[in-house]
């Protein structure tokens, strides 16, 4: 949300940072031949951060990492897609330490370093053989070039994988964020999100990271919905091991600033390619609540305009119903006065005072024939803005759901 | 929820308790010919109570009923189809004034007697000359056989109407409860719900009318989801002309208790009804959360489940992911131990202590394939019940709702 940008896009993922090496191999626990399995790998122990789901059913894996990663540090991630291990109780627990102990033992580090995380299925046990081969795999084939192969092995029903990295100058020194991330259904963060990846050479503490990515993850993790569905498996951890050589900084500096942008660039770029690529998706929805009492207020109504399903057909059926948006931010449960409220399609005025406007139906039309759809909701209220990401909801939504377990 | 009813269904509507008449006319606001204008008519003053969309966004006619009813009496409700009268401002207050004065001229009684309701099209001003007409026709056809006409005109994309009735002994005399509702898309009531008119012939104080009308809504439609919307326009309105002749009871009689019954018999069928008639629906389900700490947990999980998009294509696909259950239910906000959560598909048992079971794949298939689909989750927190109704998610969903403003 900087005006101005102390941070460069460039090409590149969790490897992209000195130090990170990575791999991504085919384990066949999909049944599609599909790489199943990324390892991750910091040459040097990092300083680790994370967040989880806050669905009370958690899926072991989670337990484990959040065991694991509670001392601050980690030095290894593990990844299995096709399975989630959740709802699998003692015997999934079990596996799931096993699966950070075979890594750990791989690498020569505590399984205690390695964090592990699952998605697929849920209910169903982890083929332990098959992760154990593996992760054999995966390590004899990590290297610098590795990210591409990982964020292809952490995909489920993803058509696309989803990477990004800046570069920016850190108290006289180049650091590099990079991250990778999956999801396209059960997509509806509650204070963590889905599986995401992010690394950094950058030379910080633990609590100031902690600080950093708690703030990107609610600007953007958290934001975006694709249908209302929180999953038992969400989330991100963020290591960061130092290899910069930048001098060390506190939360009151202006270097924090510059980094948790940065962290929260890549965070929100791999949030909305998630939107953009979510189950049966046909439209990007990006839902901007302006001029509210507070952020977190502006963040609620935008998110529950986007998880609308009667907003996302109308994206579908490029139906100008700005009346469904409204009735969407009345229902957020924010107090605000409708009487104030303006609703724009695009930077076409659609609504004012809360009332409809006689609008150019045709500009309407070219506006929604767009991949890319921006609702605005301004509610003269205050003056925080929050936006959301989210996608349409279509036929194929319903066609990848209505038979997945088989 | 009683385990021995004392009332019995009786075919019948609105009309059905003694001194009501009804109408249901065609005034061409609906563009299909159908008929769009609903007028019920207590030959008497009556008692009333209702409940009304906690939407921050509510439409005109809900304000207008909310200010008529404020005295507890009421003697003719009005209802439009085809326009919601929602988001449309000051013009929009005095249509919905105007209508409740049009209605009481035509029948020599006070505006502020009469209850106005509206559903459809949102931000779309009312054709007064056509609500005009309409009502003035409607007066000159009221009639004790006029509930089926009536229950019609309310309808949207209903594709049935819903009428229900009851008969009970109330201190010795013959007592009726008899309702109708519409309600197919936009239903996720919140302390409210879509539009229902129920009567009854009861002599019932205003105060315990309306514990009455509370508590059997919080189990009733409070408890249906078909899209995870909250309309703007949702109301329940419950008239009790007394012409029965019972003696009067209080909140604490044996006669209150058998009189909520009643009108959450007559609440609860209307609900179910709109539920099996959701937008695109093929199946009706009905979620039952057991042995939780309270009713209020129970009810609030059961919601969550009905309404989750992921458990939704899955009964349309008939596919047993339990998972998707489960994660639901954690999702919820509610506090259990997920290790104790068996989870059943009718009565076949599929997932035991929070872990999924070996499960006869074939009988699953069978239970998934009817019309009718019960889910049980027992939480084993404590020992309440709560119950809720939903349906599918399938692709006419999508097709109805990606173009309905057109």
């Amino acid at each position: 949300m900087s005006q101005q940008l102390k941070y460069k896009e460039i090409s590149g993922g969790v490897t992209t940072p000195q130090g990170f090496l990575a791999a991504g191999v085919t384990a066949e626990i999909r049944k599609n031949g599909r790489r199943d399995v990324a390892f991750l790998y910091s040459e040097t122990p990092a300083v680790a951060a994370a967040v989880y789901t806050q669905n009370q059913v958690k899926a072991a894996p989670v337990m484990v990492t959040q065991e694991h990663l509670a001392q601050g540090l980690a030095q290894a991630v593990v990844v299995n897609s096709g399975i989630a291990n959740a709802c699998t109780g003692e015997q999934g627990l079990a596996d799931a330490r096993m699966m950070a102990k075979l890594a750990g033992d791989a690498l020569n580090i505590p399984a205690e370093h390695v964090a592990v995380a699952s998605t697929g299925v849920i209910g169903e046990y982890l083929p332990m053989e098959k992760i154990e081969s593996g992760i054999k795999e995966a390590v004899s084939l990590l290297s610098t070039e590795g990210g591409a192969a990982a964020a292809e092995a952490i995909l489920t029903t993803d058509t696309v994988t989803k990477e990004y990295a800046v570069q920016f100058n850190l108290g006289g020194r180049e650091v590099i964020v990079g991250g990778m991330a999956k999801g396209s259904g059960m997509i509806h963060p509650n204070m963590a999100t889905m599986l995401a990846f992010i690394t950094t050479d950058a030379c910080v503490e633990q609590q100031v990271l902690k600080l950093a990515l708690r703030w990107a993850v609610d600007r953007s993790f958290n934001n975006i919905t694709v249908d209302g569905d929180t999953s038992t498996n969400d989330m991100v951890v963020l290591l960061a091991n130092g290899q910069a050589g930048n001098p060390d900084f506190s939360a009151d500096q202006p270097e924090f600033t510059l980094f948790r942008e940065a962290i929260y660039a890549v965070c929100v770029e791999l949030a909305k390619m998630i939107a953009r690529d979510g189950e049966g998706a046909s439209k990007f929805l990006e839902v901007q609540v302006k001029n509210a009492a507070s952020e977190e207020e502006a963040r609620i109504i935008a998110r529950f305009i986007a998880a609308s399903s009667l907003v996302k057909t109308a994206i579908f059926g490029e139906d100008a119903n700005w009346g469904r948006v409204l009735s969407a931010a009345g229902a957020s449960g924010v107090l605000f006065d409708p009487n104030l409220v303006d609703v724009y399609l695009g930077d076409l005025l659609v609504a004012a005072e809360g009332r409809g406007l006689t609008f150019d139906e045709e500009r309407a039309s070219a506006i929604l024939r767009e991949r890319n759809v921006t609702i605005t909701v301004d509610l003269h209220q205050g003056n925080s803005l929050g936006i959301a990401w989210g996608c349409d909801l279509t036929f194929d939504y319903i066609k990848i759901n209505a038979d997945y377990r088989t």
